[in-house]
């Protein structure tokens, strides 16, 4: 009966690793490097030995452990294959082969969007939730689905890219995936200053943000002392994701919608500002839908990925 | 072991019951009207009567029978409870639980356009897919998303309720669900005679729609004839459709993407239509997403309602 269980959330600079008991508890944390020269060749043999070692330490034998779940930044398809991960350099890579041949300890392999949704359903900020639309608002905008208490991973792995759903069909720039209108054009931090830098050209009105260099948190806090130009620009943003949130939510219907990433340390005044266009445009059975944020910060990742590796 | 199961689509009008073998074979369908009289009390014992009778009739006994699904016309919660369901004027019903006991054989409900998905998905267009987005054409847009070859119900039965989804923010008048700019508005028979007319009446152009009563037929006929104010008529409904679709897809990313209902009567030249616009919004691994005709029509929802009492 296996005891125990490996979380494994790999950064392009950082990989963070959790020791769980089964039932969620956090026994350990710790971070070792990426090393991501020659194509990232060195990453899973490092999480290999970490992870014995570990094994060692706390006198850990394998059969007590049920596996060892990986947040990978690329998309993984339902085999639990990575694609690639630009970030890590990685082409191709049948990751949880790989590392159970290394560990000979069981291996899966999810995208690190998903992988921190099923975190925050599973001992986080939905925590008990069965369904769960998850957004992280960071440099880009990540998402990931949790349907049955399990990944909506997708044909292709997309499931839950919802950063790149068209939500403005008037829009002239393009998003770095090459379509033009995305959600993440408007709702990550470049997002918003994006907006902000459009807001301060086609308008003389005075506002603090003409005063330092435009960021994400510098247009949050603006907003919340009432600055009229960044008020404008986080109403653009909540009519943005709200409406998009609110569509979503007609094909999933989530028992609950997280809200995660570094734009969300601005808190409750962004959740209601994404709440009220939320409940603007929602199909009237899911209008109360709980809107809340993440509390599980950079863990959540470490979690929903141990939580991948046992039984529902 | 159980041989047999029986699928029940009930409408408005009429109720749909087939017969089925396990392995997805039709040995009969058969229809009887839907009393709708004193709140509807007859539609289950007439359901009850017509299973008990044809196990009679075909010498087949209750437990060689592995249930009973039904297709209902209004929202069914996860515990397959009927919310309401207005056109049977049918208040909250513990379906299941009725006609259970009034046939001593289990039985399941669904609603009735997710029911209809599962049964594309079973034995239909997209026979043997895991995961598909079905939407069906109609008098409204309805919608049903196939999870791990399920139905994705949803929290308040609302699971593939896409045609209430927002698409057009600038919209100046309501859909029937109070909201404005829902994908019904343009994609539903009702939306493509509200979008030809307001084409009439902006313009002065001809068209062969100025000749005969408007209706969603004649729209498509004449954009099949190239009637350039059908063809623009064509153009906005495929570029909210398809857009619609290519947002869908970032959240499920399906297997395929499946469109019934009587709109789809038109055939491929309107899937050609909805594909260019998908094609153009969609993020790029899921551009090349199948979008195919329903192959099943009115049966959709006997197959898929047999298909909900099957173990996986």
């Amino acid at each position: 009966m296996a005891s125990y269980c490996y979380g494994i959330d790999v950064g392009g600079t950082t990989i963070k690793c959790g020791l769980f008991k089964t039932d969620g508890t956090l026994v350990e944390k710790w971070e070792i490097p990426t090393r991501t020269e020659n194509k990232g060749e060195a990453i899973l043999p490092d999480i290999a030995k970490s992870i014995l070692d570990k094994n060692e330490e706390k006198r850990i034998f394998k059969d007590e452990i049920s596996g060892i779940g990986v947040g990978v930044p690329g998309p993984v398809n339902a085999h639990g294959d990575v694609e690639f991960a630009v970030n890590l350099f990685w082409g191709y890579k049948d990751l949880s082969q790989e590392l159970e041949e290394m560990t000979g300890i069981p291996a899966k392999a999810g995208n690190d969007a998903n992988v921190a949704a099923l975190g925050e359903a599973w001992k986080g900020a939905a925590e008990g939730a069965q369904s769960v639309i998850m957004v992280t608002l960071g440099t880009g905008v990540g998402g990931g689905i949790i349907i049955n208490g399990e990944i909506l991973t997708g044909k292709h792995g997309a499931g839950g890219e919802i950063g790149h759903a068209c939500v403005e069909h008037d829009e002239t720039e393009r998003c770095n995936c090459g379509n033009k209108g995305c959600l993440e054009q408007y709702a990550a931090a470049t997002g918003i200053v994006r907006l902000a830098n459009r807001a301060l050209e086609a308008s003389e009105a005075d506002s603090v943000l003409r005063k330092e260099t435009v960021t994400a948190k510098a247009v949050l806090d603006a907003y919340k002392e009432g600055d009229a130009l960044a008020c404008q620009v986080m109403e653009t943003f909540g009519d943005k994701l709200g409406r998009a949130l609110a569509s979503f939510a007609c094909v999933v219907d989530p028992e609950t919608i997280v809200i995660g990433g570094g734009v969300s340390k601005a808190g409750q005044p962004l959740i209601d500002c994404i709440q009220k266009y939320y409940e603007k445009y929602a199909f009237p059975v899911c209008r109360k839908t709980p809107i809340i944020l993440a509390t599980l910060g950079n863990d959540a990742g470490i979690y929903g990925a141990a939580r991948m590796v046992l039984a529902k």
